[in-house]
Formats: C-alpha cells, structure tokens, sequence
C-alpha cells in the first residue's frame, strides 16, 4: 500500500493528519504538484485524474479524493472514530465536512490557483491548459469571508465542528484556515470561537502531520 | 421527518433517487429555488445556507447535502447497499462518487448558474449578491466535455460507474447527465459506453423519482 502524497498542499495533509489521528503509519511517495509532477506521465498511469493524494492498495486498486481515502481506514481502523458512530452522527458530520469542503477548502482554492502564476494555466486541479478565471479571486475572497462568520457561528454552539467531539470536519477545517493563510486570510479577532478551536485543534499531535 | 425538495434541482433528485431505490417514502416540502424561496427568511430559518435538499429529524436535528442525507438512510436502510459493504467498496465508491461530482456534476452547476438570467446575482448557491463569472462558462462546458470522456472510458471497462453494482455514483452521474441536457450537452454518439449506461440506469423504476 501506497500513498501518493505532496507534503504543502491542503488535500494530501487532511489524509495525513487523519492517519497521524488513528495511529496509522504507511508508505508515502512525494509528487511535486508545482512543478507538474502529478500531470506527468508517469503519475498519470498511476491515476490519469492527476490528483493528490492517491492510495494504491496492495492489490492494485487505486482510491483517490481525501474522503474517500479517509473512510477506507476509518472502516479498517474504527477507534478514535472520525466520521461518527450511528445513523444521526454520521449524517451530521458528513454533512459539517461538506460545509467545510465547499463553502471554505474550494473558494480558498479557487482563489490561489486562479491568482498564482504557477497555476496560471491550470485553473483546475489535475488538468493542463486550463487559464485562470480572474473573476473567481474576488468572488471566493467574499465566499470565504461568509466562511469565517459561519465557521465562528457554529463554533460559539459547539466545541468542534459537527458536535462535541472531533471529526474528519475538523480536520478539513483546520487544513483550511492553514490553507487559507497562502491568500493572506487568516482568522480576525471578529471569531473568537474559532480563535479558541483553532488552539485546540492545532495542539494536537496530528497537526504536525 | 421532512425533506425540503424541489422537484426540477439536480441536488434533490439525487436523495428522491436513492430513496426510491430504498423503497422509502418520506414526508416531502417544496422549496421554489428559481422563486429564491430558499433564500428568505422563512427557509433560512430551517437551514441558514439556504440549500437544497435538507433534512430535518423529528429531534430538530438538520441535514443537508444530498450525500449526508443518502448517508443517513443507508445507516438505517442498509439494503440494497447504494455506498459499499466493506473498507474497499465504500472507497472505490466514494472515490467514484466524489467523480461525478466534481468533474461532472459542479461544473454543469457552473455553466448552468453562471449563464442564466434567473440566477444573475446568485453565482453561488444559497448566497445573493454574488454576480455571474462568465468565464466559467466557457471553462465549465471544457469540462463536461472531459467529463463525457472519462466517463465513457470507466463505463467501457465496468458494467456501473463504480465497479459490476449499482451505486450512489451512479445516481449522481444520472442526475448529471439529466441537469446537462439543461445546458445542451448530452451524450454523443462517441460515448457509446455512457449510451448503454444511461439507458440501463434510466429504465429503472428509481429514475422518475
């Protein structure tokens, strides 16, 4: 079992941070998405999405999306649980790790692609000769300023994200509010809920991950 | 139990699919996005992000996203299993699933809300105030475009978008094609392998759901 990994980018981390938080220890093979490895041909063979981080299990079977990637160890590996136990707490999570994925990680992410010119013709991930979308720098700047205020709304009801207990959405969250920090938007002193969470959550060991 | 619908949205459609292929019936409310009822006061109420579909348990307890909410019930109603039965299945499933949506089915979204006058001022869904980026149209038909192929070269190679069984990835990409047709792009007769798939899945009992 392998997985294809690139140490600086949000993605592969939220994978990392997941095992680091289980225990788990396995192969790690580094692609350099800047420098277009992972649009190279030989990563293409391996996963012709050109996507970080990729698992290829022993078999051969290729996984990728972080997610996805996550629930084959939670179902392997149960305890600590991180994507909840029952019918009710499952569905609340996934649902708070979705808020988290599409209303903060995607905007952070349109943004820096679609400003740095390393991306400049890779607007999309995995995909070459795609130009950027200017218009998509100002509009998620706005999207992810709607995040911090929701982000700061949920945290003044609950310690973490989806509840009292620490789930995969906080670790998406968090790998965000690092993420975010490469387009200058880092948490104001107007959410001091996720001033406090943040503490927390970047305390643990799994954030070095 | 109620699930906040509406019957024309792409995103509802998926949960209405997946029931029906539980065979579950639930109590559902008609939510009139095009009217932007699902951004006044009396919907946020229920769900702040203004989304569709959403859930809400006889406890109070809210569930949006279409895949937490399928989630949800394949908890409770695990058969016929629409998410996987072991740690690989539910990956190659999920990893499938998140396919569909992000090559397929966001950028659709994209070229479909970023061109149409009803939706001018609502780029984003759930949000007002965002104005159209039209240089996602031309970006997002790229995609669906890509889309189209890859899902030809998966559909060549196995009977169902995530292996020899039926998924929730499937419902996905049959939603996805059927919102496609809104932005006049549909199968062509160099995806033969998308062809024969669609015409299983839309035989289905599920498909007028």
């Amino acid at each position: 079992m392998k997985l294809y990994d690139y140490t600086m980018a949000p993605n592969p981390r939220r994978v990392r941070v997941f095992l680091a938080e289980k225990g788990i220890e396995i192969e790690k093979v580094q692609v350099d998405i800047p420098a277009g490895e992972n649009l190279a041909p030989a990563f293409r063979a391996i996963n012709p999405r050109g996507l970080l981080p990729t698992l290829v299990l022993d078999d051969g079977t290729v996984i990728d999306e972080s997610v996805a990637i996550s629930l084959y160890f939670e179902t392997l590996h149960p305890d600590p649980p991180l994507v909840g136990t029952d019918a009710k707490s499952r569905a609340v999570i996934a649902s708070a790790l979705r808020h988290m994925e599409f209303d903060g990680l995607q905007p952070v992410a349109e943004v820096f692609r679609n400003s740095n010119p390393t991306f400049a013709n890779r607007s999309i991930s995995g995909t070459e000769g795609v130009p950027a979308v200017p218009g998509l720098v100002a509009r998620g700047r706005a999207s992810v300023a709607r995040f911090y205020t929701s982000l700061n709304d949920t945290l003044a009801e609950s310690e973490f994200v989806a509840g009292d207990t620490y789930s995969i959405a906080d670790i998406t969250a968090f790998c965000t509010v690092d993420f975010a920090k490469w387009i200058q938007m880092r948490i104001g002193d107007e959410h001091p809920h996720v001033k406090r969470w943040y503490a927390a959550v970047s305390s643990r060991p799994s954030a070095s991950a």
